[in-house]
């Protein structure tokens, strides 16, 4: 009965790419369509509402209704950092020094990405370039309670400051008032610059549009449920956002001779994450598919979150055996993972077949959870095939454009030419005229 | 009678920024808020639903009802290459060069953004980068009727290509079956890959999607109606999108040593585009102002576009008077113009001073109007104050980036560590133990 019991438990589909169906089956399990419903859509539409009209007030009440504290004045939605330095000095010697190794590793990497500005001169003396700037201001959503992650905060806000974001502003909701001693050390050590007590579309709504107490942001970024998504993509305009994200996800493609224990364990690291989460396997070894699925099997009734990641690997999961590793690499590249682990041999070579990932991680050393903690590169990653348009967060995300163009005379005199032809040709003649004065002189 | 009618028709606010209300006053000039109603976003959403289980039948059928044109079959919709190159060879010769010349000046700035992949390695053997890979496959809608501009053919499609992406589908409506014959040339010249009549938020969702005929891209760019820009945000997370653009603004900061007329008529170029676009001077030489005003009244009669530019500069333009440049970059900072020209000498000392512009033309010489056509930038550019935070856009935006992580043996069991103490912390074992495994070996 136990034994039968464990085996249900750990119940995960498997698909070979042989089968008719594949395609359609394999189309089914990444299925993923993340619905704001019109109830959720009103709500937070009304919350913004509010915040825009009577800012700190409304801001005080949402909070007291939503997180359940009620805030004697607005000032009092503001922690000082005088508290994120106590929480930094406060915490286990050992969990501070993971955080400043992890947030020193996230920022090495992070310097690697910035942009410069740039300029060329044409022979007649034409100048042309792009001037690259940070963000005046930017908001970092961090949600409260049970899915308050430290790492998240070192991953949003570090980019920011290497981009020279010169305030960042970090709003964190407590509810019950109950604060996370390591997400404020976590902001201790990334250098956020302000820190509000605020969460959900009301939080977002007061980055987007300010309200007394909370300066209105460039950009708001951060992890949140379906109101502070569905927040973030209203205020979408008014300032920028990063991706909505969808459930976390990873494919594995292995070759057969990594340790299945190790394996296993990957999936369940992400299957762990919430019951939406997804964990592939793909394989040309059908022994080791079987090697893997006995792994589940041994390991999972020893896992603390167990419920999760056997919903998770039930719903969400498969075991894929496929012909050989170039037909791996391309059911890969349909799928467009997030996080993509090659536990295989020569990793280097198939990761230059690799057209769309997040984060491809090479080699049976390397751990995805690594990646998730310490390793740098950042652990916001498109979900859900948006792999195939969009990138990691990083600095690139904190900073922007703005091009460059200083006709000289002679320049001027040509380029007077073809804007004349072209804008003519499109009717636009105060265009016409506007170059053609340049080019009369 | 005639001069009154005159000097009504070139009716343009003037501010000062000494003005007690100025800044209320300029937030009210600024203000846009595009909004969808909820009855273009049923239309819109409907027209989606039906494109996605309906394919080709139902975008024949709305080609047919909004473009008035009956195709006989789904594969009339596309248009063979062989078409644009006829279009190229038959276009007068002036425009064929014309569009040459802005082509390969477009191109040869577009390649000064290409980003390469990059990596570095640790003392321990660990290996960190970044790998940029091309989008596979973009959509650009290009409008169709008299919005139709060669022009953002050129500055949609090229940065595209530039970046690698190997197949480019334009999407064009043809109402009344009517092609555009310089739109045709310029997909010709800029290396589009395959061309769809059709237009709309079906146009948006068939690319979106895809149809039996017209496969699925993406990422959608390029501008359109109120529809496709519904369209776009509605499909934004299935494909990615460029941003939904707002009127185009103009700001000029001058020093009142430019002439006068050209000033006026950089004003004129930006509000001959429609009646919401925006046009501002800023100058802390109230004298220049009249005789800016001056050059309106008079140059305004002789433009074909009068009665466009006259109701954009009485609704949304403005000549503002400042105490000094240093004010004048306060406020171009603050407003954060698509296109800011400083006509004024030593530019590039101010254009240092500038956080928040789309494109800076430089110098009196730099017509903005050189930039819409053939400078090189793209102008396709951040409004609606968005500059704060995005950027032109650029062959970044069809490229992707994928982190890269290769852990040695020495690195993992270091990372492993690190990760383990933060895992727990989160109550995340599954991560803590993945990591684990690897620092044991």
């Amino acid at each position: 009965m136990f034994c039968a019991g464990v085996r249900e438990m750990s119940e995960i589909r498997q698909l070979s790419s042989s089968d008719a169906d594949f395609q359609s089956r394999l189309d089914a399990l990444l299925a993923w369509e993340s619905v704001s419903d019109r109830a959720v859509n009103d709500t937070v539409n009304n919350i913004i509402a509010e915040i825009r009209s009577r800012g700190d007030a409304a801001l005080v009440e949402f909070t007291s209704r939503f997180d359940g504290w009620q805030a004697a004045s607005a000032a009092d939605l503001e922690l000082p950092l005088s508290r994120l330095e106590q929480a930094w000095n406060t915490i286990p010697a050992e969990q501070r020094q993971a955080l400043e190794i992890a947030a020193n590793r996230v920022r090495a990497y992070a310097e690697h990405q910035i942009t410069d500005s740039w300029s060329y001169t044409e022979p007649d003396g034409t100048l042309l370039g792009q001037q690259v700037t940070p963000l005046d201001r930017a908001g970092l959503y961090v949600p409260g309670g049970k899915a308050a992650y430290p790492s998240s905060v070192l991953m949003n806000a570090i980019p920011a400051k290497v981009a020279g974001v010169s305030e960042l502003i970090m709003v964190v909701p407590t509810p019950g008032g109950e604060l996370n001693e390591l997400v404020l050390a976590a902001a201790h050590v990334s250098g956020v610059d302000r820190v509000f007590l605020v969460g959900g579309a009301q939080a977002v709504a007061a980055l987007a549009y300010g309200t007394e107490s909370v300066p209105p942001v460039d950009k708001v970024v951060g992890p949140g449920n379906i109101y502070v998504a569905t927040a973030k993509r209203a205020v979408f305009g008014q300032v920028g956002i990063d991706m909505v994200a969808g459930p976390s996800e990873i494919l594995i493609i292995c070759d057969g001779n990594t340790d299945p224990d190790w394996i296993a364990m990957d999936l369940f690291s992400q299957a762990e994450h919430d019951e939406d989460a997804q964990s592939i396997l793909i394989c040309p070894d059908a022994g080791f598919i079987e090697q893997v699925q006995a792994s589940i099997d041994r390991l999972l009734p020893s896992m603390e979150r167990r419920e999760i990641i056997a919903t998770a690997l039930r719903v969400r999961g498969a075991l894929i055996t496929v012909k050989d590793m170039q037909e791996a690499v391309d059911v890969a590249n349909f799928i467009a993972p997030e996080h993509l682990e090659l536990s295989l041999e020569n990793p280097e070579a198939m990761a230059k077949q690799i057209r769309h990932a997040g984060a491809i991680f090479m080699g049976r050393y390397t751990a995805e959870a690594m990646g998730d903690y310490c390793a740098g590169p950042n652990h916001v990653l498109p979900t859900s095939r948006t792999a195939r348009f969009s990138s990691p967060l990083g600095v690139y995300d904190f900073q922007k454009r703005s091009s460059l163009i200083m006709a000289s005379p002679q320049g001027a005199a040509s380029m007077a030419e073809t804007a004349s032809v072209l804008a003519r040709g499109e009717g636009l003649t105060a265009h016409a005229r506007s170059a053609e004065y340049r080019g009369k002189s």
